[in-house]
């Protein structure tokens, strides 16, 4: 799947490329909100086999998914497959990681509960041995 | 459109039809979050011609479109026509509707801020006069 078919699948915009050490490839994302706002709501685009690394939210994360496939991973839990229309609910100072299967493209929206009590702690990779084992 | 393909046209869960004397038509309603969580989040589905009274939320609200063409007004503004992908932010205590087009089904995220500031004060309904000179 080219750009031009990532941007036809997805509903809300996808913004710019976003250059951060905390995904492992490239990500795309658009605030639909402003990020200093009292619900600051992120869409994110992760291209196939992208991630970002363990990390933890100090008032949790409301995940939404809108495209593609991927995996949300909690700190000692099997990870979970995730499709369009699904849910995550990832509790504060929960470590945990998110982005796309090997071979799909994936979009989700990202809401950051209680921006207010900080921002997120970001912790290691994701290693290859544990991102490959995943079905 | 029958409700086979409203149901794959939705991202989100459809959910049930939610009896309310607010709305003037038949609408969907799927809490994606519970009603009571730190961030209640709402999949509502409109049918064609089918809007919600005048409103307002003491916390504000967000709206996500996701699918079909509808409508969103602030009192004494115009209508904003909305299509998936577009965000309304709306303030606190501002009075406003939102609803499907006449010819097309309507979906929407809803996501209540500060729902611990109360519920909505509902009023009185948007007239067939107000409604039907939109194009």
């Amino acid at each position: 799947m080219n750009m031009d078919e990532v941007k036809k699948m997805a509903i809300f915009p996808i913004g710019d490329k976003f250059d951060s050490e905390n995904f492992n490839g490239t990500v795309w994302l658009k605030m639909l909100t402003p990020f200093d706002s009292a619900l600051p709501v992120a869409n994110v685009t992760f291209e196939p086999g992208c991630r970002n690394s363990w990390h933890k939210h100090q008032g949790g994360q409301l995940l939404l998914v809108t495209g593609g496939r991927g995996y949300y991973q909690a700190w000692g839990e099997p990870a979970r497959e995730l499709r369009p229309g699904d849910v995550v609910e990832i509790p504060a100072d929960v470590k945990h990681w998110h982005g796309a299967a090997r071979d799909c493209w994936f979009v989700h929206l990202a809401i950051e509960l209680f921006p207010e009590k900080g921002p997120a702690t970001w912790l290691e990779p994701v290693s290859d041995d544990e991102y490959n084992a995943l079905k």
